[in-house]
């Protein structure tokens, strides 16, 4: 996949509001969007940062992806997601090219884009996804 | 400090010619520059991935700051960098904020950048870097 640059950085936290309120104040952040999605149990909010761009992720609960991260590893940088035109042709390429993914076909992501992760050993340790607007 | 937006995210690799080999494959990453750093004990590559920026990292030795990571973690993101206008004055907005800097002043990073660094502590868990050019 020719990808078009990192689309967003993923951070699991613990408390979404006293995260958010550290990178406006650090780095000067703004909110994005905002979502609570039950299904994949996560509160979230996508932060602008200068051209970059930050999502903050809330578990829901203990029992979901983001809960069992944050007992395993604490809170900390949880995956980076690349941009591409289509995320479909990117998972027949990433298969091609020898990746194990997580996604078999696009998903509906945060924010209403379509999305694909591919499985960390795949990357060296790395959480990866892909993703392109709508 | 009001960031730019992300210079790039530093990955910690076991192999970096092997993790090269895997960005170039999965999302077409180009060379950017590559550099061994003896005093801070890594071998580095720095990478664009499209408008993205990634820098892999591999220790020199295991009593090393990417070693240590490596123990502790394993393989995968170690900081996120934040593009700045001037790292001086980045500094000195950070403590007035009351983050917990590691750097007290700007010191030259890889690829002639200027650079300093945020305890995670500071930011939820992410160790995180503030950088500009020359």
């Amino acid at each position: 996949v020719q990808a078009s640059g990192i689309h967003h950085l993923g951070v699991a936290v613990e408390d979404l509001e006293e995260a958010l309120a550290t990178y406006e104040r650090l780095f000067g952040a703004e909110v994005e969007h905002r979502a609570t999605v039950d299904g994949q149990g996560v509160r979230a909010v996508s932060l602008r940062i200068g051209e970059g761009r930050v999502e903050l992720l809330e578990p829901l609960g203990e029992d979901t992806p983001v809960g069992r991260f944050l007992a395993k590893r604490g809170p900390g940088m949880h995956h980076v997601a690349y941009g591409v035109a289509d995320v479909r042709a990117a998972l027949a390429e990433l298969t091609d090219a020898g990746a194990d993914v997580i996604d078999e076909a696009p998903r509906e992501g945060l924010f209403g884009l379509q999305v694909a992760f591919v499985h960390p050993d795949s990357v060296h340790g790395v959480l990866s996804e892909v993703v392109s607007a709508g």
